[in-house]
């Protein structure tokens, strides 16, 4: 039986499974959509992993990551573009929706948030003709403002679709419900999204109460505050009905169940709180 | 020798003194502004306090903390609305710049933010009348986003001037560093809340990278990633010349200090990176 709508992101099962157990244990359960990170495609070589795509008529919901701009001097965010076209060649082997922009925080002993902000949009103008001409989609996507020292200072949807505005075609968002469910104007910023059809992937998972650790206490669908249910009618208002993406990142839970139980987790939830 | 310009926060001791012990180490070292909360106030009584804020001649740049509205059904919120009168009594009583109101999270089992933020504008509207009279400022403070399900669901200094616009004369805010250094409107906001005088408090720490707690691993000015200096300038430019107030939440570092060491580097950085 097919589970329709529903993608893995493979950091869920990161700990059970590399590529290729993960898509046998999506397959086995129905999930025909995944989202896989560099490192997990790295680790079985490009070429398999999108001959497993392509021979299992896998969507790729999302490829992880692009971004990480800001740097100390040139030679630092020249590095950053190279590696940025490099994510964009992978992302267009394995056919992903779109690479996910996860798009760095302040640059090395700085605390200058603007000037971080201002090379991230000159990062994203830079790689951005090379992805339109690979026809692969940059997704911007705002993460939590807990994450802006260290992992990206686009901190708000708001934030980001401004960015999507002046870089112009072959951009748009990725939202993650877990980075974005406090924001006071997320209902209008999807609104707004919408009416430019510039959201390219829909992230799920849920936030947990008390939360343990800023990076990996993420909850499972259901066990945390988020109106999940809301967020999806507002995201499929808005005109996106691409599958719902689990991403968990949780070192103390579930990274420490098997795989197998985790998938079934996430569909079982994916069917009644989602 | 007195330090002007700087209070201390009296949870950034609270750990190593009461309220007594904690004048007499501020007094000590030449700070003759502080900001206590209420448990502390409580446990040497509210008459005492008092007594020892004027025989000193302190000045009290806030006291801690009215809100936490959100909740479960009308008995709930009629509760909470007569224990913020309660805190505006005792805030009066001790000539407090102003009452801080940390509006509070979702109420107990609820997914829905929405209402939350509908509670808390109801709650603040329910107090206001009483607070002016009582002529004591609420300062509404944006909590950082990380805080949106359980202390406070006002999370930018957007949002809640926008709620002060609502509510009318006698409600401000309080801008802490540590709540809104990642804001990408925070410096617009500042200047729109300077221009109808709107702030009320200034609170200073810093943000640290790695963070290991989302509750109690503050940072002391100068060790983080904040650009105090160009804040301190912006609420300045802005009209605010109050006190800049430190607020540190430090279990594993501060709060396991010698209380005159602590205030002594309060001092020190508050001279040297503020």
């Amino acid at each position: 039986m097919s589970v329709e709508g529903l993608s893995i992101n493979l950091a869920t099962v990161s700990r059970q499974f590399g590529f290729a157990a993960a898509v046998d244990a999506c397959l086995a359960q129905g999930v025909t959509a995944i989202a896989p990170w560099r490192d997990q495609v790295e680790a079985i070589g490009l070429g398999e992993a999108a001959r497993i795509v392509k021979a299992n008529g896998l969507r790729v919901t999302g490829y992880c990551r692009g971004g990480m701009f800001p740097a100390a001097d040139k030679t630092g965010l020249a590095a950053a573009i190279g590696d940025n076209k490099r994510a964009i060649d992978e992302a267009a082997a394995l056919g992903a929706d779109c690479l996910v922009m996860v798009v760095g925080g302040l640059a090395e002993k700085s605390k200058d948030i603007a000037a971080a902000r201002a090379m991230v949009a000159d990062g994203l103008a830079a790689v951005l003709p090379y992805a339109r001409a690979c026809k692969v989609p940059l997704a911007i996507e705002p993460l939590h403002p807990m994450y802006a020292a260290d992992r990206a200072c686009v901190n708000t949807l708001e934030q980001a679709l401004d960015l999507c505005d002046a870089l112009g075609a072959g951009v748009g968002v990725a939202i993650d419900v877990y980075h974005t469910w406090w924001d006071p104007k997320i209902r209008p910023q999807i609104a707004r999204a919408g009416r430019k059809r510039q959201i390219l992937a829909h992230h799920i998972c849920d936030w947990l109460t008390p939360t343990r650790d800023l990076l990996l206490d993420r909850g499972m669908m259901g066990d945390g505050v988020i109106d999940l249910k809301q967020f999806r009618a507002d995201i499929e208002k808005a005109g996106f009905h691409g599958p719902q993406e689990v991403e968990i990142f949780s070192s103390e839970n579930w990274w420490k169940r098997p795989g197998e139980e985790v998938i079934a987790t996430c569909i079982e939830r994916y069917r009644t709180v989602c």
